[in-house]
C-alpha cells in the first residue's frame, strides 16, 4: 500500500493510496478520509461507489462530504471505478463501458474476467485492507454511491446485508438489466444469458428479499436528470421495495440534474442518514 | 454571453458562461452561482480569484462554497485565470507563467499586453457584465482568492477600495516583487523596471495606505503549505498591515497545505466574513 498524497481537511486526514490488487491483478487506487475522531478510537466506515468515468478522486474533490464526515465521526472510502491499463482491446473506447465502468460486479467472460472483478475488490479485498490498516470499525460499515455507483451500492448491500448495515444512493441505476448502460456492460462482462444478469439488478434482487434494511433506504433523484427515464428508472426499485416491505425514502427533486452540484446539495442528509444507523 | 451549462445547486443556480472579451480581445469563460435569494431581490456579489493553472471551474467544483453562499444570500463569481489560445510563443510552456497565470494585472509589455489584461477584465468588464445581467447589488461587492488569486484579491481591493467593500484570502502571494512566481510574471508582463512592479504588490500597496478596510481583512494560511516560505510570505503583509493600522486576522493553521482540502475547510468562515460586511 503506497501513499500517493495526504492532506489535512476539516481537522481530519484525506489520503490517496495505490496498491497491487489480487482481485483485479492490477494496481488499484483508492482514497480515504479519516475524520478527527479516528485519532481517538475506531469509527464507522462509509464506502462511496462513484459513477461512470470517475476515479478515486472525484467524490473526494466534488462531493463536499468531508465536513459532514468530520461532524459525524465517519470514515469515507472510495476507489477507482475499474482496473486501468488492462490492455483489453476496446476497453478504453467507450465512456460508459470498459475502463471507468466496472459496474461493481465480477466479470465471468473473457477477456474481462481476468481483471474486471470489482465486486470482489470492493466487498472483500479493499474492505479487509481498510479494516487492517485504518481505525475502522469492522461491524459498522455502510455503502452509498451515484449512478453506476448507486447500482453498486444497492446491489452490494442486498447481496451482503451482513456486511453493509446502511445503504443510500444518488440517482442510481436501479434496473440495469432493463436499460442500455446495464445491458451493454452485463452482456460483455457476464455473457448473453440474461438469467445471469438478474443477481446484479437491484430491483430484481429486492423482489427476492423481505425487509432487508428495516431502518430504511434513502435515495435522492433529480427530476431534470438527463438519464432519469432511459437509464435510472427509480420507480422500478420503488415498486420492488413496496413488494418486499422495504422502507424507502425516495426523494424526487425538482430542477436538479445528474451532476455533483446535485449530489453535494444532498450530501449532508446522506451522511446523517448513515450516521444515525452506524453510530447508534 | 453564451450559456455553456447550468445546474441547480443548494436551491440556487450554478452557471458557466463564455463571452468575447474586449479587455483580452479573446473569448473568456466565467461562472456564477446565484443563491436562492437572488430570485427575489438583488444580492451582494463575491468575486473569487483562483490560483495558478486553475479555470472558472476549479472553485465551483472544489471550494464547497455554494452551501454557504446559499445560506448567506451571496452571489459567487469566478473566472478563468488568463486568456487562452493567445498564440504567444511559450505562453503554454510553464505552469506558473503565461496561460493560467494572468496575475490579475494588465501587462504593459509586448507580446503579453495584447491579451493579458486581467485587471481590466475582472475589475471593469466582468463586473459590469455581472451587474448588467444578474441580480447583483453594484455597491455590495467583495473579493477573495487563493495563492495567485489571493494576491489578486488583496491588490485589487487595495487599488479599488471604492469597488470592493470586503476582502479575504487563502494562502495569498503577499509580496510578489520579492518571490520567484511574482518576479517571473512581472518581469515579462511589466518589464524589467522594478518600480513598475510595486503598484501590484499587496505588501507594498498596504504600506502606502491608512486603514483602507476598517472592518478588517481575513487571511488563512496552512503551515504545511509547500509554498509558504518561498512564495507566499504572509509575514510581509502582516507587517504592512501593522504599519498601516489595518486590522488583519491572519490565522496560521497547523498541518494544512496549499490544496483545496485546506480551502474548503475554512470556506464557511470566509463567506460569513464577507456576509457580515456586505449584508450589514
Amino acid at each position: 500500500m503506497e501513499l500517493i498524497s495526504q492532506h489535512k481537511c476539516f481537522n481530519g486526514v484525506q489520503s490517496f493510496y495505490k496498491h497491487e490488487s489480487t482481485s483485479t491483478s492490477l494496481p488499484m487506487t483508492f482514497s480515504v478520509y479519516e475524520p478527527p475522531q479516528a485519532k481517538q478510537h475506531k469509527v464507522p466506515v462509509l464506502f462511496y461507489l462513484a459513477g461512470l468515468t470517475c476515479t478515486e478522486e472525484t467524490f473526494m474533490i466534488k462531493g463536499g462530504a468531508q465536513r459532514y464526515a468530520a461532524e459525524h465521526g465517519i470514515m469515507l472510502v472510495t476507489m477507482d471505478t475499474s482496473p486501468r491499463r488492462t490492455g483489453i482491446k476496446g476497453a478504453g473506447d467507450s465512456w460508459d463501458f470498459g475502463h471507468g465502468a466496472g459496474f461493481y460486479i465480477d466479470a465471468t467472460q473473457e477477456p474481462w474476467s481476468a481483471f474486471f472483478r470489482m465486486e470482489s475488490y470492493v466487498v472483500q479485498e479493499l474492505r479487509n485492507l481498510i479494516i487492517a490498516n485504518f481505525p475502522a470499525s469492522a461491524d459498522r460499515i455502510g455503502v452509498f454511491g451515484h449512478s453506476m455507483g448507486g447500482h453498486g451500492a444497492l446491489t452490494l448491500a442486498l447481496k451482503y446485508p451482513e456486511i453493509y448495515k446502511s445503504v443510500s444512493a444518488f440517482a442510481p441505476i436501479t434496473a440495469p438489466t432493463e436499460v442500455p448502460w446495464g445491458q451493454k456492460a452485463f452482456s460483455a462482462y457476464l455473457g448473453s444469458n440474461e438469467a445471469t444478469w438478474l443477481p446484479h439488478d437491484a430491483s430484481a434482487l429486492m423482489r427476492t428479499r423481505k425487509t432487508p434494511f428495516p431502518q430504511g433506504i434513502l435515495i435522492d433523484q433529480g427530476l431534470e436528470d438527463q438519464f432519469l427515464d432511459e437509464q435510472l428508472k427509480p420507480h422500478q426499485f420503488e415498486a420492488a421495495c413496496w413488494a418486499a416491505d422495504q422502507p424507502l425514502t425516495l426523494r424526487r427533486h425538482s430542477g436538479y440534474d445528474h451532476n455533483y452540484y446535485f449530489i453535494s446539495t444532498f450530501m449532508q442528509d446522506h451522511i446523517a442518514f448513515h450516521s444515525a444507523i452506524l453510530n447508534q
